[in-house]
């Protein structure tokens, strides 16, 4: 079988290979001759730049740069007030957008029959006009987008806006370059040799983040360190917010709220002491007097260790106001993390994040957001919504997506994520009536928000390929195109990034698409079906281990399965936790009753019988073991289908799929094995026949132990006897 | 200015970029027509790749692997045995090499004119013949390395073989994949995906050591992780192994010496103990079962806090024995480190190492190696050399070096270091009379040792270009080279890397190879000119902190500087530590005596007065000042050559050297003014005229600190009073 050549991922999806069709490549030729820009700015230069790269490499020619926007073949840039978007007649359709928006308009000459547009010889120009120069960015990018995915540029006519102000990645990157949750190596950011040295693939960062609308880039770690406040990092912040500026991307950093004690050792956080409000204020100013664009602050603040406004009693809205007034002068926005629980609080964890905001809802300043995750415990393979979602009317919520995968198999499980983003936007908040979705929350147009927006914390690392499995970069687009246009399909985002990351090729697509809307489901399966939940081992995040029951009880595994002789599932009805009654009528009612309850969410919000039968005529631990099942058969199912796909794509990048693959299959039948192992100490039912035997014995399971697995610092430290004393 | 396409680093010197100049283009292309290989392996597979794939590069066209060894314009590949040795005359002189030794040998053909070769339609053939098939291996990257700097394939006859057996990289690579003394990145090595997903990036490693003829890796700290040795990692390593083994590279490991009790719970690590004893045996079957071609283990053993057989009152050679027997039956070696000094230990740390191995003399087994570094102290900018070299006729010794720049400017100063080794292997040792040359002790030839090698710590981390600096490879390339063959000139070796990474162009490799070999005394005239040493910075090595002065009095800098209003420098004369009685005569007494001793180790071995007219004219103290002046101006001469060579390189090469030098600037002046300010609160005498005013203050440049250097862990950790607890 023989391959296209080896491809190592670097160029993620802006790879603008040429089509393999000869006349495909003859019109593309043909339709494209200059890129001819109106004004000049670093934005506008770094769009000329893009397309002039993206259609040399499609057309297999190089693409000058042109003066005169009359050519035929000629791709024009201008943004608002350039007199060339009156010939191409989209000077209205431009002023009804953002400043983001874009037009992109192929217009044919006037005088060129329609005979020489069906024979291909096309005379006409294409117009990519923003709002502002960023806008013609975006629509750079969106232009070289359809032709990369197969559009024919005598068809083009968009006009377009981001549905979101905010539309961020999340880089839980710490100062020694090692990631909190980063599974594909090490971060971006070389502290050491900022600012004097710039890698210049954090240029490609900002095009790839570009290429699908993100505009901002948080650097580090929510779990904060307050040396990146001083000067000398702010000088290395500053350098990379340089490169990222000519891209439309704003550079954002963590805060931590105790920060004027540990840099400057006031005696105090306290957001009600003047010395600490001016602090905050001094340290602003000087970060924009160096950064004129800063974007503003992310701060977890008393969530696991972090400390915080209630260390000095005063309340979550105390302290985010505290920064955010700092801000506002520089039009800087403080975004506040809703991700807040304690174990010395009995209440449901998932309970708490509500609980404690919900009353604050008025009191933050008019530049906080409050930025709350897709689900009320913690980026788990499935969640319900996060019930502060339409329930916080007078306060921006940004939504927090996770695209690396903490508990969704790191970068070694192929998960394509969309359908999850997509299933907590299309959730029903009822907030105004039915249709009030979590998508129209966080757009602002259900409760009249302009601080909008999304975030995620990212995947991307220094690998190679940027995100360690060579289809995880697929979460970083669609994250970018949802934040974009949260209207979009997960299918139709696939398409789009399969088809520029690795081929046109309808053999190649469908079945690869078919791989990725299934994968979701695959691990949802083998890790934690029917609604269960934070299931994996301790330390670390990554293998099974429902058996976890030391430490925090929060943390532990039995404290959201709670098995038992009866049965499994945590009761939130009210009978339980009662968090269902965090969730609005009628969605409320329908979650409180175990037989209207969607059977994806049963085991979160019931605990149900062994033998309770379900909708397949199972019983849930039949059921149980059934979804554990057929989540390995799925992942089987990917084997087999990329395992067809030899020779539609190059072999490096094919082979290194099939390895993960292998893994994947290993991971999910330890997933499995384990889980249903040991939830049958409880069911004491026998496995259903046509289940696989496990491979190892359930003691066998609990007896792995994993080091130095990526993301989070497990050390090996063995239990060794004190050596004796060195003699000699 | 125009500028060669950008380039990343990533191909090293294995560019094989085509010949500029048209007339020779052809001419390689009228030479080459295919590869023909003699026999089948891994090893001969991979000569027949690169080669096709050099020679396609080299040729612009693909070379073809062919059948005919007869063709003209063939390249043919074969080991000893086959029968087309024959034709080309070389049987005879393959037979005097070793196992890992090739010829290459060009033939006109018989019936072809002579004039047919003086116009250049050579109808010859080209044989690469290796003693086995490593050898072939060899020489085809030689072959390669010739053609790539420029040589004519038709003048080619070499035969070659290496001067030493063990050829390794020590990799200070932790299991989190952080590098001690790391400074371009992250392991190499992902333990995660390991075994099942081995990133191609470790084929272009292995290829980049052989053609260099690196012949081993040893993938771990010598600050050792026991968890290595368990099965799954063993796994891991194996999976390594199997990729390097094509081209001639065995993989090592270290040990820890405590591993029997942290693995498997032992009472003892005693190596009198049977069960510790039975315990190594075991570990190391284990590994032999699992990767039959293991090399063996590195240990450093009781220093800096690692356990080792002194715990139980036993000498390092009955540790090294203990291991060494479990290794022996597989023909595994056994490296030791005599880098071993103890703050307890009142004597000199220059002076403990020989104290303690010499008397070791005799003691070891066959298959231990004793591994000492170049100098007595630890990889300074200049010692004199180890004074064991010659001091253990018995014991096989090999010689270690560092890559990495530990103390050198790490990755960001460009420090071409062949100068330093060399200084090193040419030091004579007069073990057996004038010309004992410590090159000749570590090739066995003095002593008649077969055991033989030379190993360095690497420079070698995830970083596209591999060692960050974009210079910093060639110490990887000078290092293989000098392995190869020790007699080899510095300049030789820098023209070839450079002309392989960069352009034949003479009009760039002068200045060039002027820059590299002048690099090295720049750096040590602005760090630690003089036979200074030890002066950095605590808790990393990055930047001067020549008044550290607390901690272990051995890790301090005035431990080793010994400053005073009298003068500067460690009197090691017999009326001071009297570590030149450790060196032989008449080394010795010419060390001894001030007047006679070389000026560039003066205060290593003498305290010198301030006042002390030295060669130049100029007083110590003046000469002090004027060789810290003199490392900035060579500093600022490399940055005026370098820039000269715009568009003599790409542009993405060329801007990343330039950032790099203009920081090298800046530290060589903080380097210099550090430490002259600090010195003169000795010397209390002005600073000579024209010598540029410091920008900082003493206490200024005292008050630096500096967190996350690359390398090392030394964290940010806030004196922060405790916060109160919280409360809502």
């Amino acid at each position: 079988m023989t391959h296209p050549p080896d491809e190592d991922g670097y160029e993620l999806w802006l790879r603008y290979s040429s089509p393999r069709d000869p006349e495909a490549l003859l019109r593309l030729r043909q339709q494209l001759s200059a890129v001819v820009t109106v004004g000049s700015s670093p934005t506008l230069a770094a769009a000329s730049a893009e397309l002039r790269r993206g259609l040399g490499s499609l057309c297999g020619r190089a693409i000058p740069a042109g003066m005169d926007p009359t050519v035929p073949g000629a791709i024009v840039l201008a943004a608002s007030g350039a007199q060339v978007l009156n010939a191409f007649g989209v000077a209205e359709k431009l002023h009804g957008l953002g400043r983001e928006g874009f037009v992109i308009q192929a217009k044919a000459d006037d005088d060129s029959p329609d005979s020489s547009l069906a024979s291909g010889l096309w005379g006409g120009r294409t117009l990519i006009g923003g709002v502002t120069d960023v806008g013609v960015l975006y629509g750079a990018f969106h232009f070289l987008r359809l032709l990369a995915t197969g559009h024919d540029v005598v068809d083009i006519s968009v006009a377009s806006e981001p549905k979101l102000a905010l539309r961020l990645l999340n880089h839980w990157d710490n100062l020694d370059r090692t990631i909190e949750r980063g599974y594909a190596g090490f971060s971006l950011w070389d502290w050491q040799k900022l600012p004097d040295y710039v890698d210049p693939r954090c240029r490609d960062y900002a095009r790839a983040c570009a290429s699908v609308g993100i505009n901002g880039s948080v650097l580090t770690n929510v779990n904060a360190n307050s040396l990146v406040l001083t000067e000398p990092y702010i000088e290395k912040v500053a350098a990379l917010g340089r490169v990222f500026r000519a891209y439309g991307i704003r550079v954002f950093l963590t805060a931590r709220f105790s920060a004027p004690i540990e840099l400057d050792g006031l005696p105090t956080a306290d957001p009600r002491d003047k010395d600490v409000q001016a602090w905050w204020r001094r340290r602003v100013d000087n970060i924009y007097r160096v950064l004129p664009d800063f974007g503003g602050f992310v701060v977890k603040a008393n969530s696991e260790g972090q400390p915080g406004p209630q260390n000095y009693g005063r309340s979550q809205a105390e302290g985010a106001n505290l920064i955010a007034d700092a801000l506002a002068e520089h039009g800087g926005v403080m975004m506040w993390r809703a991700f807040v629980y304690d174990h010395e609080v009995p209440e449901d964890r998932a309970k708490q994040a509500y609980s404690e905001f919900k009353p604050l809802d008025g009191s933050f300043r008019a530049n906080v957001a409050v930025q709350v995750k897709n689900g009320p415990v913690d980026f788990q393979p499935r969640e319900p919504y996060h019930p502060l979602f339409g329930a916080m009317p007078k306060t921006p919520l940004l939504l927090e997506l996770q695209l690396a995968q903490e508990y969704l198999g790191c970068a070694t499980h192929l998960c394509y994520l969309a359908p999850l983003f997509k299933e907590c936007l299309d959730s029903d908040t009822f907030a105004d009536g039915p249709g009030s979705t979590v998508a129209r929350v966080i757009d602002g147009s259900l409760q009249n928000h302009t601080l909008t927006g999304m975030c995620a914390v990212t995947n991307i690392g220094n690998d190679r390929n940027w995100c360690g499995h060579p289809f995880a970069a697929a979460n970083w687009y669609a994250f970018g195109r949802l934040a974009w246009d949260h209207a979009l399909s997960s299918g139709d985002i696939a398409e789009e990034w399969l088809r520029q990351t690795f081929s046109n090729d309808k053999r190649f697509v469908d079945p690869a698409l078919e791989m990725m809307l299934a994968s979701r489901e695959a691990v949802v399966d083998y890790m934690t079906p029917l609604g269960l939940h934070h299931l994996m081992a301790v330390g670390h995040h990554y293998g099974p281990g429902p058996w976890v029951n030391e430490g925090r009880p929060d943390w532990t595994s039995v404290y959201f399965h709670r098995a038992d002789a009866q049965g499994i599932g945590f009761d939130r009805t009210p009978r339980g936790s009662n968090a269902v009654e965090q969730y609005p009528e009628p969605l409320r009612a329908e979650l409180a009753d175990q037989a209207r309850c969607p059977e994806e969410l049963l085991l979160w919000f019931h605990h149900v019988p062994w033998d309770q039968p379900l909708a397949s005529g199972r019983t849930l631990w039949q059921e149980l073991c059934a979804r554990y099942q057929r989540g390995v058969d799925a992942v089987r199912r990917m084997q087999s289908s990329w395992g067809d796909l030899q020779g539609a794509v190059d072999a490096a990048r094919f082979v290194h799929v099939e390895n993960l693959l292998r893994i994947q299959e290993q991971e999910a039948r330890w997933w499995r094995d384990a889980c249903v192992l040991y939830f049958q100490t409880f069911s004491k039912r026998p496995v259903p026949e046509g289940y696989e035997p496990a491979e190892k014995t359930l003691d066998e399971y609990r007896a792995l132990r994993h080091y130095y697995v990526p993301g989070i610092s497990n050390p090996f430290v063995p239990k060794a006897p004190r050596l004796p004393a060195k003699s000699r």
